[in-house]
């Protein structure tokens, strides 16, 4: 069994011991667990980033199936630590060892489906225009062009996702998968699975043969060293999952550099749940308890879990409105994440309550560490007007507003700020409503559901998890699925370079083999 | 012949006449043109962007064949008025008035071009995943992603390209082609030239029947309309050709937003040739011909201007420096676009000559309004520690860097910041020096050259015209060729959405017969 030790890992090598120490928590019980971690100091900082800035070079001169194998290979010591992390994941985080499992089965999962992707080759674009020295009134230069890496990437571990959206996860995989070396700052939530899955990734970079400084995992107490490290010179990208305000602060540090960086963050959504008439009167009650299961799964701490559900005004909706009601009041507390998050909750429930028209349907008094699920109903016009009731409140708890008819409903969708996500719950008798709404929901979200929960976020090409802020930084891109490695590279173009110095993918024998854009043509 | 009226135009109606008036000059005499122009009030701020608003869904409802028409419409209204931009191009910058129709021609292939782009729709990236009701643990939905429009776009016009990237140029092409409505700044320095194409816009818009708001084109004396454009809470992105200090004020103003927008800006870069031994030896004079006609065209008012040429230490190096030499002190003034950028060049070029360990190879005293050619020298060690000369001096002005070995070659481009473009001049025997200098160059520009010169962009698909910065704000995308159409758009996923409310570039059927990735294969 792997004994965890407490300290960052700098380019594979344990860190300082001196920096602020701090303990993980067991949420079930409130008690602090051991050993103590010890927040990463300046030196360690610095030694992290010069060692990634070193090891940036030969990452970007390493082949897809060099980064592939390399993928695979942590992807291979997080199944062999699956005990380690069935037993640190539920300890940490209460979250149930299913959960755990589940999370390492997707986080291995990704980091394959990166492998796949940079061993086959294609997702860098490559384009070629040949010369055309004949042509009036200029000679055409021959023009060659590919995504090439950023450079190293500062990666911020996620509360929620303990393995797949942190040391691990999937800003680390398309981060690599693109040719950057990675330095996370671990979520003090959970330091032990943090060390554990940071062991992981530093045995495959040296059995894979990469420099050492291709990962490096700091521990910090509080936001220093997280800051510390968007600020440096030779940072290049910053990849973040969690709150609006942690988000933009991040954006804030990175575009006030002499050199600014992307912030890639995604950050805070309402994840709004349209029901149409026709579904609810066809199918109400299941609706109910679809939407009640979604707002609880995982006690509610999903960047997707519905926080606002439209239900039209009148009788069926009443009827709805009345079961989820019952299934919210009959739902017991679980511990949340952490005791900071759980208070956050309970004042955020607490805060829709006191808003002006808004009915507390289900309002139980909060307890130390847990949630409570928590329901609350208001009509459209206060909601449209009221800015307050249209952020975040992170964990089980869920708006109804209710709407006159499609125009109020299209006024609430105006009003709406930017989303990762937005649901239509509609039969084919709300073809005339859902229609307009499909439209309208593709201008304010990055994904468009029907007839499905938001929670649950699919792992492939054509997944857009990201959207308009506040949702995330850069509604241009994605953190999961493939297209989320475009974030961490950039297009470099090489004119008039003899076949012999250009890099394999822009060749003209096309070495790789992979689908490119040539004279206008896909081949 | 088109009479200038010297006031905004709002969404096709003229903008309001009371504001700060300002002059047209024609940079040759210093004399003002007639008529004056009114700077744009608010309430035309207001306006313009209000329609631009209000006309966003439904340009992103258009197919491509309609936006396609569009930019085919106003390059016809281009083409048509070439008479007038034939005249008033000459008169407000000083470019000959061949430059004058060649930057038109320019102008209306790029417009072509995007049109051909989204004629034939595969720029959207459409990617399906299909679902598999089957799947273990949990049943796989249908995902499907496309690119859509971001919405109302800011464009500035360029000051040294007065139509290829100004009212009508590559900005406002690609921003159109994505479906986004356009509000161009014109820049001051050639209000006419400004006035006339966006009339041509204007009336291309009506012809096609797109609403009014689309596009607007706002004039300013200072700096206030363009800050409050950037500013303002519908503007979703902000697309800038100018000085790195420009660019950087509106990036800070669009960071510093409620909600951030991204601003693409294009703006300083020295553009580093690297002349190799061998090459040197082989046709010396030819290359000083080759270099000097780079650094003078256009009296060196382009961003890819080579503003360092990197030649050996040594008696080759010594003739290649001496053959420069004798061309720029041959070479004589010129006027360049205003007042103020002479002013600025030579205080540029004044400010090199002051750097310790800089010669003054050809320093003439500059007049007001021209640029004289200028050339100066300085040893790689004081480049490399002197971040002064790192600077663009934008004008006809050069910088040699005299280096001792590919060593000391290697250390020049590791302290260079991003760039637009960088150089190798080499030969067959060169290839030892040659080779990792493309690797190393590849990391700091966004386009590297062989035997060429970086003047001259060429506008195809696999063209890279941006770079780190200070090169550029986002060294991720391009503001020259079919990839700059991507800036514009933001990836949207729709998941079990039936086929009836998919929008065309999603069905199943693929009815617009565009290159798909459905299911990991490309189609």
């Amino acid at each position: 069994m792997y004994t965890i030790g407490g300290v960052s890992l700098i380019a594979g090598v344990p860190g300082e011991r001196g920096g602020t120490p701090f303990h993980g928590v067991d949420p079930a019980t409130g008690a602090a667990l051991e050993p103590a971690f010890h927040s990463a100091s300046a030196a360690d900082v610095e030694q992290a980033v010069r060692q990634a800035a070193a090891a940036a070079p030969d990452l970007a001169a390493r082949s897809g199936a060099e980064r592939a194998a390399l993928l695979r290979a942590i992807a291979g010591e997080l199944d062999a630590a699956r005990a380690d992390f069935e037993r640190l994941v539920p300890l940490e985080t209460a979250l149930p060892p299913a959960r755990a499992g589940g999370e390492l089965g997707r986080t291995i999962g990704q980091l394959r489906l990166f492998a796949d992707l940079v061993a086959e080759g294609s997702w860098v674009d490559a384009r070629i225009d040949h010369a055309d020295p004949q042509r009036q009134p200029l000679p055409k230069p021959d023009v060659r062009s590919m995504r090439r890496p950023l450079g190293p990437v500062v990666v911020f571990g996620a509360s929620n996702f303990p393995l797949a959206f942190s040391v691990a996860g999937g800003d680390t995989a398309s981060a690599l998968a693109a040719g950057c070396p990675v330095i996370v700052k671990a979520h003090p939530a959970h330091p032990a699975t943090s060390e554990r899955a940071g062991a992981a990734i530093a045995a495959a970079v040296a059995r894979c043969g990469f420099p050492a400084g291709t990962f490096s995992l700091l521990f910090d107490a509080g936001y220093e060293v997280g800051a510390a490290l968007v600020r440096h010179a030779s940072v290049c990208a910053v990849a973040f999952t969690g709150s609006t305000a942690g988000g933009r602060a991040l954006m804030d540090i990175a575009a006030a550099r002499p050199r600014p960086i992307p912030v890639f963050a995604e950050m805070g959504s309402i994840n709004p749940v349209f029901v149409l008439p026709a579904a609810i009167a066809a199918r109400g009650a299941a609706i109910a308890e679809q939407l009640h299961a979604s707002v609880l799964q995982g006690v509610g701490q999903f960047c997707t879990s519905p926080g606002v559900i439209v239900v039209p005004a009148g009788r069926d909706g009443d009827t709805l409105r009345d079961a989820l009601r019952e299934r919210f009041a009959a739902s017991s507390a679980a511990p949340m994440l952490t005791a900071g998050i759980a208070r956050k909750h309970a004042s955020g429930a607490q805060h829709l309550a006191s808003r002006s028209g808004v009915t507390s349907l289900v309002a139980p008094e909060q307890q130390d560490g847990t949630a409570q699920p928590s329901l609350f109903e208001v009509e459209a016009a206060r909601f449209i007007a009221d800015a307050d009731l249209h952020e975040e409140v992170f964990g089980p708890t869920s708006l109804v507003v209710r709407v006159r008819d499609a125009a109020q409903t299209q006024a609430v969708v105006a009003a709406l700020p930017g989303q990762l996500t937005a649901t239509l719950i509609a039969d084919a008798d709300d073809a005339s409503i859902a229609e307009p709404l499909v439209t309208a929901l593709s201008n304010v979200a990055g994904r468009v559901l029907m007839n499905g929960v938001p929670t649950g976020v699919e792992v492939c090409a054509a997944m857009v998890h990201g959207g308009p802020y506040p949702a995330s930084s850069d509604a241009q891109s994605t953190s999961v699925g493939t297209a989320a490695i475009e974030r961490f590279a950039r297009r470099v173009c090489y004119q008039n370079v003899p076949d012999a110095l250009l890099p394999e993918a822009l060749k003209e024998s096309n070495p790789l083999g992979i689908a490119r854009l040539v004279d206008g043509a896909r081949k």
